[in-house]
């Protein structure tokens, strides 16, 4: 059985910004913890693997504000994967309530030539334990 | 004639991450940085005034890697004025190329309800100054 | 019996720079992170009461570097309540290992003058839960 | 002639926090981005001389606040030039008036050892170029 990852971060008083509220910009800090940790456990950020996981294109709903102080959930589920892209869906919540969607395209590139490499099999194989087509 | 709301920002040694290259999350600073000087401009952050501006949705493409150090310029145009949105479009570039290209939708905010309000008519007419329909 | 005050903060793949640890000014965030929840659960923080506490002075060492992923906590104790100050001792650590220490002065200001304002007796009294003069 | 190091930053809407004003950490943000441009000027960031400049201890007075928008002024001297250490005097400023004093210690590591070495004889000639001890 396949799940979305899931994991927490309690909100940062810096967060916040002048309209009292978590800053726009830390709606798209919360998606990438998120989906750095999934990356991290499928293996694909392994420093000996000479690869780097970048996002290409970013889509983000903001549906409610956030406010300091509160522990934020993120759930990353794989939509997709490509060829040399894979396209995730993640929500962002707090206090039980969805407060962003957001789906992304994430590219691999080696790091020394920058450039994107296929997704290998077995990242595919680690990858597949989150695909979860239909979180929306 | 209408231009597109131009400025620059300095990139911050923090504004790297370890794979060497400006973290994603800062191309979302940067369009902040853009939107939120057009908006002061345009008159629609007067703390006096009871509302502010919130993002209600980004669509941001990240087209080349930032390296620090450099001076970013953000491009931002006002697309489409609604009756209770604003849709922009914006270019994050570095060095003369562009790296981010990005749509947003803005919305106006009563603070003390949090509701959006009507885009009011001295607002839609300082937004005007920047109508770019075609910024791309 | 007094205890220091104790949270955590999951590191976010944007604490780091492109030295590969977790860059120097997150510590500076840590620490707020700390305080902030400090001063909120001793009733500083309340917004009807038109108080705000803001920082004065910090004196932080760093002592070792951290790196992503990990879990960090945050010690914070009360050392010492003036009349219009309050002085801070705080660790900083990850995976058992102190890795910043920090000592800071807080003053307490009215929001809308702006200005210093003394220490309530009824703060006073919530802070001295926190009262560890030895934390080092 | 020697004289300090002088850079600006454009405050960032995301720089604010929801006391209204920016964000204390956002101070040690600026003192970073002054002190890695002197240090990048120096000759101390080449990445091909695998070596790294880390902050030892970091002593920081904030004198005022500040608000967006505006562009901050750094201010940066190297104040002593020990074997392994460098002690940094700088002023944070906003609209003419100094908002922030600090003093930093800064060491030189080996990027692939993690460990402080001897500054080198070149890096202290560049460096002196900022000596002003009595930046106060």
């Amino acid at each position: 059985m396949t799940a979305q990852h899931v994991t927490t971060q309690r909100l940062r008083f810096c967060d916040t910004d002048r309209l009292g509220h978590v800053n726009n910009a830390v709606y798209a800090v919360m998606l990438e913890a998120g989906r750095s940790e999934l990356m991290d456990l499928a293996g694909l950020l392994d420093p000996a693997g000479g690869c780097a996981v970048v996002i290409v294109r970013l889509e983000l709903d903001f549906l409610r504000e956030m406010n300091w102080p509160g522990e934020v959930t993120i759930e990353t589920a794989v939509h997709r994967i490509g060829t040399k892209s894979m396209h995730l869906r993640q929500h962002v919540s707090l206090g039980g309530e969805i407060t962003a969607r957001a789906t992304s395209v994430l590219a691999v590139i080696d790091v020394a030539t920058r450039r994107a490499v296929a997704i290998r099999p077995a990242w595919r194989e680690s990858l597949a334990a989150y695909l979860v087509p239909d979180l929306t």
